[in-house]
């Protein structure tokens, strides 16, 4: 196996009706991400964490590890990166096809305010699947829904000419989805449908963590003018990820799932669905597509 | 919304060259599942632990918390279901819409050798995505290669004319997917072609610990004359669940991940990918397809 991240190479036995060659075929890079926590309470001494193992296809992993902190309620979108973040750095052993680690350390500032249950929570639970692990059920919730409806501007509008364009416009960006098959793609788009951010990978989750936090080492969050256009399907975890970073509409490739329409609903997001050729279905907050 | 799982209805805006119907769409439900452990360790009382919260399609509930502890090495698959486990239940408060809570608990017969070790790992990860929130990168393999491939029958054959069929038979079977969208499927085939099992959800993992905890309950396992085959996209996961249940041959309608490649290639598994029409990629061993 060859690495060229995001790509590895391989020989395959690639068969057509009945007969075998030898290709060599791109896959997605799969490996585990370890985002450790170096932090302080009080004035107790410093303390370091892991806080989640993700399985993510490297590239942009500083990115994917501070979204991950902003998605899980730990970093705060309204303030400042350079307030919170003291640094952001590999730490480990070097994984010579990579030429870094998989781990990434995370310094926070002494003056952010840590939620130390937060951290303990998303401490026994997944990160990379955002819910599973959670120490019951009611912690599923990082914020109500009336708390996550105050991050949303229903001021902006889309129009809904535009809306099918999107998709394909993130597809044309996704320079590796043609030859691997194998990433999901999270973009960012304006309200006029300029792509200001793409970024690809294995898991949805992390393609959407590595979004937001691009945005937040840019100062943008909360991102509460942007479209947020995916690749895939839209489960619970997504939207939430999407509320916590002030993002006000949604417009996906696949279906949502229940409970992603209901988490809509609560956080006043607009969601779009389906998006097929000039069709596609508004399943919640259809007063901003104009 | 109406709930008839695994599907909700919804009224949706559809919208189709710029005009606007208002429509009823069905989705997948998507909702936690909390597996909780009744187990007891030497003479030391009996211990109650919530190990994952899972976001799953309602329905097989208790095969997929069953197949999630064989998969997470809880429980062994060359053992009888009855030496393993006293009962299987609902607890906790009914959820109106489904008839049933969202927690199962499974009592563990006294006798089981239980590593506490695995058990607090899978607490403290994920479950749901299987590997995240493991401890560190180490605890990613439940078994090593070399303990993996003991499980492999090498003598298993699948006639490469078979192949192209079987994601078709699946997706046949597969009544929900057309509707939704939003489904991935697994199933469970002889090398004959014939479909003895499939199971769906809105995550790729639960619609395989479905199918595993469904063997489980019939002591099916090890399924080492079984073929699986995978509606979508092959993960690390999904190739150590196969591996741990002792499925010998993979065939998928999704391409593998290069992690999904390697424990494939390390656990003696035939991997077959991108199975689309009269063509299909082999990535591990090739030496079963015939």
């Amino acid at each position: 196996m060859e690495f060229h991240s995001p790509l590895a190479t391989v020989s395959v036995s690639r068969f057509e009706n009945g007969v075998a060659q030898s290709q060599t075929d791109a896959l997605a890079i799969e490996e585990p991400l370890e985002i450790r926590l170096d932090y302080q309470v009080g004035d107790l001494p410093r303390v370091q964490k892991s806080i989640s193992i993700t399985m993510r296809t490297p590239g942009h992993d500083f990115d994917l590890a501070l979204g991950f902190l902003v998605t899980e309620g730990i970093l705060t979108p309204g303030l400042l990166a350079q307030d919170q973040v003291v640094s952001t750095a590999y730490c480990g052993p070097t994984q010579p096809h990579l030429g870094h680690s998989n781990v990434v350390k995370i310094v926070l500032a002494p003056q952010v305010k840590f939620n130390l249950g937060t951290l303990e929570r998303s401490f026994y639970t997944t990160s990379s699947c955002g819910v599973c692990g959670k120490a019951s059920i009611d912690a599923l919730r990082l914020k109500s829904g009336a708390e996550l409806k105050l991050l949303q501007k229903t001021s902006i509008r889309l129009a809904k000419n535009s809306i099918p364009e999107l998709p394909q416009r993130l597809l044309e960006a996704q320079k590796v989805f043609a030859s691997t098959g194998g990433l999901h793609a999270s973009g960012l788009f304006s309200s006029a449908g300029e792509l200001s951010i793409l970024r690809e990978d294995v898991g949805r989750h992390n393609a959407l963590d590595k979004v937001i936090g691009w945005a937040f080492q840019k100062n943008q969050l909360p991102l509460d003018t942007s479209i947020l256009v995916l690749s895939g399907r839209i489960s619970f975890e997504l939207v939430q990820k999407a509320a916590m970073a002030g993002i006000p509409i949604i417009v996906a490739v696949g279906a949502p799932s229940s409970l992603a329409v209901q988490l809509a609903e609560e956080a006043n997001i607009t969601l779009v669905g389906f998006t097929r050729g000039q069709r596609f279905n508004v399943y919640t907050g259809g007063d901003r597509i104009v």
